[in-house]
C-alpha cells in the first residue's frame, strides 16, 4: 500500500483518537479530515471540533454531525425487524453502528478527494473489521489505517508520552487507565476489559452506566404501550415519534427500569472470547414489543423461517457483513415478512424486566372463532384433525414398519 | 378401524378423563386399562386408583407410576442442551411431556395386550398430534381413539349428564366450568382459554399458580451456582442431585422470585393462533445458565450452528415429532456439542429475572492471555488481523468493483 | 360443508374429467363452468370445448386459455431462479404448474360467482393438496371439491359405468386401463404407477415420451449460448425470445439430445414414497446453464445462503406452498440476489448430458488478474493470507489447548 | 515465530517440494523430514525416497505411505454419506484429502520430536487455508511453513535458478512451464490456470487425463450393481470389497464411459473466483448410487433436513474446516441419519452419465401398498387427506382473510 495523501478519520474528540489524529499526520504528512458523529452517545460534539482545528484541522476538514435519526431508521429498526440476537443475548449494540459510521467516512472521502480512511479500533476487536469490510464494500479502492495495527505506541506510557510530544491536551482523568473500555450510542452502552477480564467474577456496579440498579428501580410496575407499522415502532403510548425519539424515550423507560442488562461471554469474528456488559434499555424493551406484535399479525411459517435466518443474519451483523449481499437477501426476505407486522403492545416494566401483557391489531391473525374452547359455530371442523394426523403419521408408521422388521 | 378390544387410556383420575373411561366401556364395550403418571404434576395418584377401580377397572389394569425421574433425564435435559425455545419465547413444557405419555401407553399396550390407546386432548389443539405422532411411531399398528374428536358430549351440560348416568362422581368445584384449562407437570404449568382468550387483556393474577408474582417476590436478590456436566445440571450450590430433584429445586428457587412467567400468543400445528400463559420457573433459570455455562466452553463455529438448528429442532418437539429420524439426527449434533459443556454457573435471581453474573470452568475456552487489553507476550499478533480483513473483503471488494462498472 | 351451486372444475376433456363433470351436476345439482388451460401438454384444446358443450356446458361457462406465458414467466422462471430441486433431483415440472391453475380457478369462480372449485387428483397424491392449498390461500371461503376422495366410483369397471350410464363417450383406447398415469405441461412429463410401480426395475423404453433414448440421439454434440437477464433466460444462441418461447425452444435442444430422464423415488407430502419418471429436457438444459451464469455473477456469500434456502424452497414448491408467506419471503431473498445474474452460458449438449463449458459476461466477478498463477501485478498480497488462517484457526487452537489439557 | 528446528515437510518428490525442501535446510538450517504419501495420485513413492535421501534427508527421516484405504473409509465415504457438492456442483476432491495428509504431518511431527510442518501450497489457493487449519486443530503449538508466502522465489526463471545452484535434478519437461495446474488423489484430478483461466474459453481436450471423451466413450451402456451398508459402498456386483479398491474399480468404470467431468467457476475462501476442470470418476457414480439407495430407505424428514444442511456441511470442508466441532456436530447427524441406508442400487453407465434404474433393499421404506393405483386394501384412507388439507390450509386461510379484510 502506498502513503496516503488525505484520510479521512472517525474522530471522537477524545486523547486516543487526537494522538491518531496527530500519528497519522506525522507518520504519512498527509493531509486529515475529522468525521465525528452523534450516534447517541451522549457526548457534546463541539469540544471535538476546537479539538481538531487546535491540532490543525482546517475547518472545511471538520466533519461534525448529527446521525441519530439515520442510525435509527436505516440500521437499528431494520435489524429489530429480525429480532436479531447474536449468541442468544447480544442485540448487537455497537456491531450495528459501524456499518453507518463507514458509510459516512466513505462518503466524506470521496466528497474531500481523501484516499484513506482511518480509525481507533485495536487489531484484537470486531470493531476493525466492521469497519473494514464496510469500507471496502463501499469503495474498493479505499485505502484503510489500522494505528493500532501499526505503530509502535504499545503501552500508556509511550501514548502518553506521544501526547506530550505533540501538545495533545491530556484530561486529567485520562493520565491514569480506565478501568475499562466504553462504547456508546443511541442503542446500547458496552463495557469490557481490564475489571470485567476474569467471566467469573460478578461486575462490579459502577461498570453500569446506562440503567439503574433493578434493585433501585420503582417498586410499582409501569405499563406502555408501543404503536408499530411494517415491523418499526412509530408511537409510545399513542404519541407518534421519530426513530431516534422514540428509541430516545424507551431507553428513558429501560434505564429508570433497570431493563437490558446483560453480562455475557462472546465469541468474536477474529477468534477468542471476550466478556463483555451491555446495557440496551431501549432495544430490550423494543425486543421484546416487537415479537409481542409479530405474535399476532405474523403467520407461523413466516415466523419459523425467520426464527431459522435469524442466527446467520445477527452473525453477518456482528461479523461486520453490514454491506453483503448476503445480509442484504436475507434483509428482503425479513422485511417482506412485516408488511402486516402493525399494531400495538402494552408491556409491563418492572425491576428489570420488560414483559408483553397484551397485544391488538387490525391485522391479527388471531381468530377467537377458531380457538375458543366454547362452541365455535363450525369454524373448525375436529375430525379434521385426524387425518391430518394420520397423514403426518404415515411416514411414522412407515419407518416403525421397517424398524421392526429389520430388528429380527 | 375396526373396534379396539382393549384400550389404554392416559387417566388423571379427573372427571374428564373419568367420562372418557366409561364412554370407552360403554361405546365400544371394551377392556380398560388405565395409565396415570406422575410427571410433577403436583397432585397425587392414589385417589385415581380408586376412582378406577370404583369404575370397574381390574386392580391389574391399574397403572400408577411416578416417571419424573425419567421424564426429566431422558426428555427435558436432552431438550435444554439444544436451548429449545418455540417462536422465541416458549420452553415447551407441554409438548414435551406428551412423548413420554405415550411411551408408556404403547409399552403398557404392549404388556397388556390392549390393541388400542387412548388420551383425553381435544381436536384443535396441539396435544392430540403429540399423543398420536409418538405412539404411532412406537407401534404402527397401534389404534389411537380420541374422543374428544369422536363423541357427541359437545357441551358440558352433556358431559355432566353423561357422568350421572354412569354415577361417575363430580366434585361440587367441577359442576361449574374452569375459568380456563390447565396442563402442568415438572417443568411448567400452562393456562389457557375461557378467560384468557383476549389477547389484548392482561392475564389475572389468579390465573399465576406456579410463581409468586414478582412484586410480592424478595426485596433482595439470592445467588445460586449450578453446576453442570456434558450440557447437563448436576448440582445446586455445590450439592450435587438428581434430574428430578433437581429440577424440583430450581422450581422452587423460581417459584419464590417470580421468574419464568410468560404470556404468549403461538402458532399452533393445527393451524390457529393460540393464547397461553405459561410458567417454567425452574426452567427458566435452567436455560440462562446453560447458556452461561455454553458461552465459556462451546466454540463459536458449534454454537452458531447449534443457534441456526435450534428453531427446527423447537418445532419438531412442538409439533410431536419427538420420535422421528429428523429429531434425532438433531440430537446426535447437538449432544455432540455438549462434550465439553462442563462447569460452574453463578446466577442472580431477583423480581422474575434470573441474570448469569459468573461462570467458570476447567473447559473454558475463554483465554485472558489472548483477549486482554494488557500486554498479551505474544499469545496474540495485532498484525494477523490485517490479512484476515483483507481476505474477508477481496468478494466485498470485487462486487464494489463490478457494481462501479456496470452501474455506468 | 353445504352444497355447491356453482362449480368451476378444472377440466382436461379426457375420460376421467368429462365423468367429473358429469357427477357433480348429477351428485349435487349445481352448473359446473370448465376451465381448460393450454399449459404446454401438447394437446389441442378445442375438443374440450365440443365435449363441454355436448356434457350439457352453457358456452359462457367454458374457458379455455392459453397460459403459457404466464406459467413459464411467473412461475416456472422464478423457481428456476433457485436452482430448485427437490430431494436432490426432482425439478418439481408437476408441483410448479398447480397453483396457477388453482388461481385461473378462482379468479373465474370470482367472475362467475361460484361458490367451489373441483379438480381430478386422487386422495393419496400430492397434486390435491397443492390444488387446494392455492384454492383456499386465494379464496379463504372457497369450497373445494375433490371427488376422487368422495364418490363410489372406485374401480375402472364402476368408471366405465357410470361414463356409459351418462352417455360420455368413451375413446376406444380408454376402455382398458392405461399401463401407466402421465402428467404433462411445457415443463415436464411424468409418469407413474402401474408398470413403474416397483422401483427395482428399470422403467421401460416406452414410458418415455418427451426425449429420445441418449442411445438414439445424434453421436455430434450441439452447443448453444443462452442468454440471462436477471436470473432469467432470455436468448438462445443470440435470439430473444419470450419465456414460453424460449422454453419450448429448450426442451427440442433438450428432447433431441436425449437430456433431462430421471427415475426417481421421492417421499410424497401424504406421507408415502412413490416411484416417479420425469422428463423435464429444456429445464434441465435451463438449470446446468444457470448455475454457469452465477457462477461468474453471483457472490459466494450469496449463493451459500441461497444453497442452504433451496431445499427449504423446493420442499415449498412440492407440498404445495407456493402461495404461503415462507414462500414469498425466500422468494424476495432470492430474486434480491439475482440483479447481476445477467451474461451468456454456452452449454454443450450430447447424449443425455447438457455441461456448461463457457460463460461470460459484464457483470462478471471472475477477476483474472487477482486469480492469475502469473505475476499479478499487486492485486492479491499472499502474505495477507497468512493473517487470514492465523485468525481463522485461532478458536481452533484454543479448542486443542483446552481439549488437551482436560484430556489429562 | 522464532525459527523452526525440525520441519516435517508434504513431500511429493516433484521438482516444486525438492526446492521446498532445499530452501528449508538453507533458509532455517533446519532437520527436514519428508511425508510422501500415496492418496492414489497414481504416481510410483521410491523415486521420492531416492531423491530425498540424494538431497540429504536421513533415512530415518524418510515417511513413505500407502494411505489410501485411510483416506477412502474415513474421509471420502463419510463425506459422500452428506451428498456433500460444494455450489451445487463439486464434488472436493481436492478438499477432503488435506486434512489427513495434515493429520499425518501432525503425527509424525510428534514421532519425530518436529516443531513445524511445510507445504507446497500458494497463498492464493484453499489449500494452505485446509493444510494449516487442520494443522493448528490437531497440535495448537505446531508451525506451520508454508515457503510460497514468503520466498522471494517468485518467478519461474528464479526457481530454476535456486534449483540448479543446490544440484537439485530438473527432469526435462519440467524446464518449461506446465500448460496447467495439477493436484490427483483417489478420489478425483483437478486442473486449473493457464491455459484455463478464461472461464467464456472451453477447456482443451488434453486437460482430461483421467476420463475418456464422452464421444469416445463405449456405444453401449453397462450397468452396474452397487451394495451399501449403512451409508457406505460395500460391494460392486455383488463382490465385497474394501473402500479403496472399491472407488479404484468405480473409478475404472468412470473413466471407460467418460464420467464425472466438470468444468466449474467457483468462489474461494480466500475471496477470489476460479476456473477449475474436475474430474471425479467414481465419485460421480457413488454420488448418484447413494442418492438412489437412500431414496427408498430414508425417511423424508430425515432427508429434507440432511439436503438443508448439506451446503453448509460441504463449505466446512472445502474451506478447510475438516476438525472442527461443527463438521463433527453435522457428522453426527449425517451418520445418525445413515443407519438404514442399506440395500442395492442398480446404476447404467452411458457416454458421461451415471443414471439410477433400480434400487432394492430390506431396509426399504417404500410401500407398494400404499402407493398403488389399484386397490390397497385398506392401507390408506383417502379421506384423510381432506382433513390434513384444510388443517394444512387453516392459516392460510386465515391469512387470507386477514389480508382482505385490511386490504379494504
Amino acid at each position: 500500500m502506498s502513503a496516503p495523501k488525505k484520510v479521512v478519520l472517525a474522530y471522537s474528540g477524545g486523547l486516543d483518537t487526537s494522538i491518531i489524529l496527530k500519528w497519522l499526520q506525522t507518520e504519512y504528512g498527509c493531509e486529515v479530515v475529522t468525521f465525528t458523529a452523534d450516534l447517541g452517545q451522549g457526548e457534546e460534539l463541539e469540544p471535538a471540533r476546537k479539538k481538531a482545528e487546535m491540532l490543525g484541522i482546517k475547518p472545511e476538514n471538520i466533519y461534525i454531525e448529527d446521525i441519530r435519526e439515520e442510525f435509527v431508521r436505516d440500521f437499528v429498526f431494520p435489524m429489530f425487524r429480525a429480532n436479531a440476537v447474536y449468541e442468544g443475548l447480544y442485540l448487537l449494540g455497537t456491531s450495528i453502528a459501524r456499518p453507518l459510521i463507514s458509510k459516512r467516512l466513505i462518503e466524506i472521502a470521496e466528497e474531500t478527494g481523501a484516499d484513506a480512511v482511518a480509525h481507533g479500533a485495536t487489531g484484537k476487536g470486531n470493531d476493525q473489521v466492521r469497519f473494514e469490510l464496510a469500507a471496502y464494500a463501499l469503495n474498493p479502492d479505499i485505502k484503510v489505517i489500522a494505528p493500532w495495527r501499526e505503530w509502535d505506541l504499545t503501552s500508556r506510557t509511550k501514548l502518553l508520552e506521544f501526547a506530550e510530544a505533540h501538545q495533545i491536551p491530556i484530561a486529567k482523568d485520562k493520565r491514569g487507565e480506565a478501568p475499562f473500555s466504553v462504547d456508546a450510542n443511541l442503542l446500547h452502552t458496552s463495557s469490557e476489559g481490564k475489571v470485567l477480564e476474569d467471566p467469573a467474577v460478578e461486575a462490579p456496579d459502577y461498570v453500569y452506566q446506562r440503567t439503574v440498579h433493578p434493585e433501585d428501580a420503582p417498586n410499582e410496575p409501569e405499563y406502555i404501550e408501543i404503536g408499530f407499522e411494517k415491523g418499526d415502532p412509530v408511537s409510545i403510548n399513542g404519541v407518534a415519534m421519530s426513530p431516534a425519539t422514540l428509541l430516545t424515550e424507551l431507553n428513558e423507560y429501560g434505564r429508570k427500569h433497570g431493563i437490558g442488562r446483560l453480562d455475557l461471554v462472546e465469541g468474536r469474528f477474529v477468534g477468542m472470547k471476550s466478556r463483555g456488559i451491555y446495557e440496551t434499555p431501549g432495544g430490550t424493551i423494543l425486543l421484546e414489543a416487537h415479537r409481542g406484535i409479530e405474535s399476532i399479525t405474523m403467520d407461523r411459517g413466516a415466523m419459523h423461517l425467520k426464527d431459522e435466518l435469524m442466527p446467520k443474519y445477527a452473525e453477518l451483523i456482528y461479523n461486520g457483513f453490514w454491506y453483503s449481499p448476503e445480509r442484504e437477501m436475507l434483509q428482503a426476505a425479513i422485511d417482506k415478512s412485516q408488511e402486516h407486522v402493525t399494531g400495538t403492545v402494552r408491556v409491563k416494566l418492572y425491576k428489570g424486566l420488560a414483559s408483553t401483557v397484551g397485544r391488538w391489531s387490525d391485522h391479527s391473525l388471531y381468530s377467537e372463532e377458531h380457538v375458543t374452547f366454547e362452541e365455535d359455530a363450525g369454524a373448525y371442523d375436529q375430525k379434521d384433525a385426524a387425518g391430518f394426523i394420520k397423514l403426518n403419521a404415515l411416514r411414522l408408521r412407515l419407518l416403525a414398519m421397517r424398524n421392526r422388521r429389520t430388528a429380527k
